[in-house]
């Protein structure tokens, strides 16, 4: 037996389309990112893969990704859980910031740096500025941080992936986790045990959902790197992800 | 001190425009429905009343009423529970069938009684009937009925808001609840001791947020009634639902 878990990265957000660094600033998903997230849920529809429990981010297009994509699938009444463990990166002081003005701006290098690397994260946001979250309600007594690398987010992530996915997994649910580019990058390396090193040249699409079936002993995957519901488009989808900000 | 609950209708559904009875059957929002639900996003907002937990039905039309509220009023990012015992009436074999119909083939005087006598159900749906629920997996394992009137919805809601609903309001939360015509009429005429013969002629508008102050020591409202955040359009909307069917 195999416990089955599904990843699905949100689609297109509005600053995704603007080519803005966003983190946790809480953008509404684009009209293609609308598409993307109920493309998703046709995909579980299609290959029979109807999760019994989703876990999201406490963003909108993490949010509203599940909500559409559940719909579409006809799984919008299972239960629902959120974490800001599941959030996408804290981008520090790039948040709100243009890609390619920040790439002109501080160079190759750096900015190769503060996007890929597993351990050095961005300058930290500043307590007040516009981009921050100190005073949003949603985090109210949580130990957010101030910006992260991907280690960062492994971290924070792991408690939650140990405390209410692998329970909602041994239970035999099949568990949708609704998250971020980053916050699913962190799962896929622990899962797939990937090198700091070669965790920088993997990019997860948006909207497609990727099916890891676990082995029910060591929760780890029986497939290496899961299996995408659309395979094709996921390849094309993460070379243009890659391109970002070129 | 008090605490806080908001009683919120899903908006217009694709069958209350048709004029169809609906009950447990999983129909959409209208386009006017969807703008319903938007709307009551923004007199929570305007009224300054932010949810801090969601409690849903477990069909579409409360759970997207819900999403686009909650998502309007910057809180889509709270926690969120879903129950049956939250479900609309189930109209037994009147699913389905069109009201103006059943009002003609049935006469008034039985129409009227399945309607809106406190405990006498509509004649139960049968087995595998087309739009029986008996192979739905979202009530698999659970006592579910062939056929409701009031009463029963009264009695399968209650266990619900003693176990979860009172619990997140002693725990100081705005509670948002997200149901139906005769789900807030049970929970209402149970709030406000409504008699079972007044009952029958308490109407609840579409997507117009109902707020209750309850005595923290009693949970009984401190104002009978509550207070509708838009209060003129709940008075025209109550006159529009009493003379459906017509």
């Amino acid at each position: 037996m195999t416990y089955t878990l599904v990843l699905l990265r949100h689609g297109e957000s509005e600053w995704n389309a603007k080519n803005l660094f966003t983190g946790w600033v809480d953008v509404p998903l684009s009209a293609k990112g609308v598409e993307e997230a109920t493309r998703g849920g046709t995909l579980l529809t299609d290959a029979g893969v109807l999760p019994d429990v989703v876990h999201t981010s406490l963003l909108r297009r993490a949010i509203t990704t599940a909500n559409l994509a559940l719909d579409t699938a006809d799984r919008h009444w299972i239960p629902v859980k959120r974490s800001w463990r599941l959030n996408e990166r804290h981008y520090g002081a790039l948040q709100g910031k243009d890609k390619k003005q920040t790439l002109e701006e501080f160079g190759e290098e750096q900015f190769m740096l503060w996007r890929r690397s597993y351990d050095v994260p961005p300058p930290a946001i500043e307590a007040g500025a516009e981009f921050s979250q100190d005073s949003d309600p949603r985090y109210a007594g949580e130990p957010i941080p101030a910006s992260e690398c991907l280690k960062d987010v492994l971290e924070r992530a792991l408690p939650y992936w140990e405390s209410d996915i692998v329970p909602d997994l041994k239970a035999g649910k099949t568990v949708l986790v609704a998250a971020h580019g980053n916050s699913i990058r962190a799962i896929v390396k622990y899962l797939d045990d990937i090198s700091d090193a070669d965790i920088a040249g993997l990019n997860i699409p948006t909207g497609i959902p990727l099916l890891y079936e676990l082995d029910e002993t060591t929760l780890k995957p029986v497939t290496r790197g899961g299996t995408y519901l659309d395979p094709d488009a996921a390849a094309e989808a993460i070379k243009a992800v890659a391109n970002q900000g070129r």
